[in-house]
């Protein structure tokens, strides 16, 4: 199923994208957002399954599709270098002292706040970050089912309930002088973030599926999830080591190469640009640049 | 005023300690969580002052304390190296590559999920980290009141609502293989907080304030809060000039020399142990070490 939060005249809802309809989940007996009801696991997906025929369906046209997880309940979990080709344009960008290839031991993770979260469509903005070095960073994100504390990789996709697609956005600046990348990795409306959560029985092998960026129609990330350094059952089992994942978290599973700081020089965003990061079957996420 | 979240034959419900007695507000005309009361302001402080003299009081010793804020909205802002003799323990600890004397030039921040905060006397459980090298962190940590986005350093004080100890509990292996230190800082229950969060009112110059680490009643940390490198306007300015701080928000605003790994050889907790932190007027922060 592909989940979808949207306003339609005005009121929020929850719902299911199924080709230019939207399901509207709002008369049906399930919560009606979506941490709620992925909290609510597979009794919610099967109410919604049984109800879905007598749901009202809105053309897409008349609806606008807002982040599936407007406001995460805490921090987006995020892995830094976690593509070999971008881990090593990373090194060779001179952003930092690591050597030419640097591929992490283990998983770097950070976080970005729950108001980084923004929309499709809504703008990224490049005036908050007064160093002007705004990049993107297309990236596929896993969204946890059940939670729970000490998940092996043999079990961690189990607990995933579904994956869509966020736009790490950075300030290379901010992130570099800080050192840790909270700062640099948080700016307001920093992580676009849709248009769908396509559920995880849609997505039998996560690392078949192709992440693709797209600036102003140039082709600047083209890489398979199968690239990742540390893939999905092991960023769940490192995490959930020492930390109880929980229904809802969202872990952002690192950007592959291509991004802006990896050119001779680098290609930030300005005004006027267009992001579009595409990840099938999740969709297109596309946001403009202003200042 | 110092505020409290505290239960009571089962019940949660917020207050305020008045020397051995708490003021209960739960029927008083205020939001009933800490998050909630914060966001209502300066009406919600105003209305329990007018309703104090009728509200119930509980003897201390019939109710227990818990942390002030249970479950933070997002994960907590946490400033990294913020003392000057810890900056230089910590690089002369070998931890990093960074040079004998290393001050930072601009604050490092980084985050603590929400589900790191305990409360007052629950467990340290250090069996959770694997390589055996938990650490603590007696920290000021301010909640911000009014947020805001671009607030100076001459405004910042008054965004903020009050003042609570944590203890920013890290597993120094993880710290360091993972780079980033989210996973390091955020083991479950790796933040105690408490045991009151006080209103700002009653810190006029929160640099007066002296932080006091006791681990098994041996002085490990003695700290004037004036030390501080970069001191809390500055925090508040660095943070808000592109991030949107909220209602509730906290910063732990860094620790001080003391710390177990600047010991030769470290001094880190081991089951038994009991780390008490001291900041008057906030209280005593005290939580046993279990494995």
């Amino acid at each position: 199923m592909k989940l979808v939060t949207f306003t339609r005249n005005g009121t929020l809802a929850i719902g299911a994208l199924d080709g230019e309809e939207v399901i509207d989940f709002t008369a049906l007996d399930v919560p009606r957002d979506m941490l709620g009801f992925i909290a609510a696991g597979e009794a919610a997906l099967e109410a919604v399954k049984q109800g879905a025929g007598a749901a009202p369906r809105h053309p897409l046209a008349s609806v606008t599709l807002i982040a599936p997880i407007p406001r995460p309940h805490r921090n987006i979990m995020c892995v830094g270098k976690n593509y070999h080709a971008h881990a090593t344009e990373f090194a060779q960008s001179g952003f930092d002292a690591s050597a030419a290839e640097d591929i992490p031991a283990h998983p770097v993770i950070f976080s970005k706040l729950p108001s980084t979260v923004s929309n499709p469509g809504d703008p990224i903005d490049v005036s908050l970050d007064p160093t002007g070095s705004v990049d993107y960073e297309g990236e596929l994100a896993v969204v946890i089912g059940t939670g729970g504390r000490g998940i092996t990789k043999a079990d961690a996709l189990g607990h995933v309930y579904g994956y869509t697609i966020v736009n790490d956005v950075t300030s290379r600046e901010l992130q570099k002088k800080h050192r840790q990348w909270l700062i640099g990795k948080s700016l307001d409306g920093f992580c676009p973030m849709g248009p769908t959560l396509v559920t995880a029985d849609e997505v039998p092998d996560p690392t078949a599926l192709q992440l693709i960026t797209d600036v102003n129609g140039e082709r600047r990330q083209d890489a398979p999830v199968s690239d990742l350094i540390f893939d999905i059952p092991t960023l769940i089992e490192t995490l959930s080591a020492g930390i109880t994942l929980e229904a809802g978290d969202i872990i952002a599973t690192g950007t592959a190469a291509g991004v802006g700081i990896g050119f001779t020089p680098p290609k930030y965003l300005k005004a006027g640009d267009r992001v579009a990061i595409t990840i099938e079957p999740i969709g297109r996420l596309e946001n403009p640049v202003v200042a």
